[in-house]
């Protein structure tokens, strides 16, 4: 496995965890998931992200735009339209977050079931007390 | 480019999400890193990552153990000491997000050029009101 470390404390590397921070943060994550199959209106997303409020839906894509992950087209219509899509630079990292997404999606059940024997093990030093 | 959807709304995908959001948390892409290279202490993880106060290293590693992520070793001497290690499993989490911190190493740049672009065209926009 090669597998890079990129924590060292070179000027870059501190860089570079700053912008992890950004991505790996849960709703950029599922907001560049769900462009995955192609531009999407704000209420289009708003929609198919559960439990992400406007203002934090907002807050996202505006991070995301600024990075150059997001592309936002206004038209000039009534009422106003805008759409969100994926750049160039957000294909590549939906390549790399996939790799995560899958990761996830395939040890569901092993994580489902470690939580809750050591659920179970907490309950039962609780009991202890 | 072989990109999974994995939102859509079938039960797996939901529980998935899930376990994506915990893991894809700052913090706990710190963590991982960090232990990549090894078993580690608890003090050596606290000066290691940049800005965790003890409390949210304490809350991260709790929810990685319980995840099945990190292993927890504690020695019975005086002072206390305690080890955590990435596991079988939190050894292959690694490995997809190291896709993940190498793309932001990859594009570290690029993002930054963006940004000052983005925000020299917001403080023009301003500057017009």
């Amino acid at each position: 496995m090669d597998t890079p470390a990129p924590y060292g404390h070179t000027p870059a590397n501190c860089r570079a965890r700053e912008i992890l921070g950004r991505i790996g943060d849960k709703w950029s994550l599922y907001v560049i998931a769900q462009l995955s199959d192609g531009t999407k209106r704000f209420t289009a997303l708003k929609r198919e992200i559960d439990g992400i409020s406007q203002r934090m839906l907002t807050v996202t894509l505006r991070g995301l735009e600024r990075d150059g992950i997001v592309s936002r087209t206004m038209y000039p219509v009534m009422p106003p339209r805008v759409d969100y899509a994926l750049t160039p630079l957000g294909r590549t990292l939906l390549e790399a977050v996939s790799f995560l997404t899958s990761w996830a999606e395939e040890h569901v059940e092993e994580i489902e079931a470690t939580r809750a024997r050591y659920d179970t093990r907490v309950e039962e030093f609780s009991a202890l007390d």
